[in-house]
């Protein structure tokens, strides 16, 4: 018997991930987003929404542009940092001592230390209310080679990525592989 | 050292949520996502993109609704078949021998055998290129009572959601809680 629980903000999974920008004066800036997802195959889209009061939010629109940072569980506490303090207020990179790369493809910072980055082009934004929904196209990704497998992809359980858990605000980590997708559901 | 991967569509976690909608007919349809994500707080708003091709991007357009059903790891077998074949085709929730309920709120039915599930109102379509980004007002959350915390929130431990591995396309469960969000990071 299902209870109704209210119209919440409550879906499982969703990521933790960092979103990387430069303000007006070029100063890297860095914010934890949980609302996010792909969301295109072709061309490679990512989205992440953010509300206008961040300062990640006015990052994005003077440049056109910012970084997907996904942090592994040993960079869960620069992780939550970033979602905690704001870059109007100190250099964030600065206070979790992380590094800032500029990106070559677009004017976007990524963070050194995290396994893997998407460096994202904004192709859209859509005010839907407290939050405006950028949709980033994917111009590269970068990966350590410590999290690639053998074929050079990177691999999840190498990854290890953090989990947002709507409901209690807990992170999680990635548990068992339960089987392949598009098969093990062909006798269902 | 950071390794190019080039412009692919991985990220990491990203879902494996089921959307429920009706057909032209009513018939009630199926289709799993991993592009998808909470994108804003209020109204509450939940995003899942989908090719122009597939049957249930019709049925959103007809009905101006749609629900997300999040699997437990125990729906691992359906959650695969439904994002295997197309409503166009078959009756999936026969095949599946699975119960669609029509939702009191919006045209669209869910999953009664699943332990949430989010009933959502069209609110923007979003034309990207091979994919269609809707977003949907989350106008309530079912839960089994099952799930549920003492506070009568769904619990992410007790619902045990599939995690979809982008890569590697495999399904994998929560593992452990590594700490709270907006409080490990304040020492970083």
């Amino acid at each position: 018997m299902k209870q109704s629980i209210g119209a919440k903000t409550l879906a499982f999974p969703t990521p933790a991930w960092v979103v990387g920008t430069y303000d007006m004066n070029e100063k890297p800036n860095a914010m934890t987003v949980a609302w996010a997802g792909i969301c295109c195959s072709n061309p490679p889209c990512i989205s992440v929404s953010l509300r206008k009061a961040t300062y990640s939010y006015a990052g994005i629109m003077e440049n056109k542009a910012f970084t997907v940072n996904i942090p592994s569980e040993d960079n869960i506490k620069e992780a939550d940092y970033f979602g905690i303090t704001s870059g109007r207020d100190e250099n964030k990179f600065e206070a979790a001592c992380l590094t800032p790369i500029r990106s070559e493809l677009v004017p976007a910072p990524y963070i050194a230390e995290f396994p893997v980055i998407l460096e994202c082009k904004l192709l859209h934004s859509l005010e839907i209310g407290l939050h405006t929904l950028f949709v980033g196209e994917i111009m590269d990704i970068k990966a350590e080679e410590s999290v690639l497998d053998e074929n050079g992809n990177p691999d999840i359980e190498k990854i290890r990525p953090l989990i947002y858990g709507t409901g209690n605000r807990s992170y999680y980590g990635i548990g068992c592989n339960l089987g392949k997708a598009f098969s093990i559901g062909k006798k269902a």
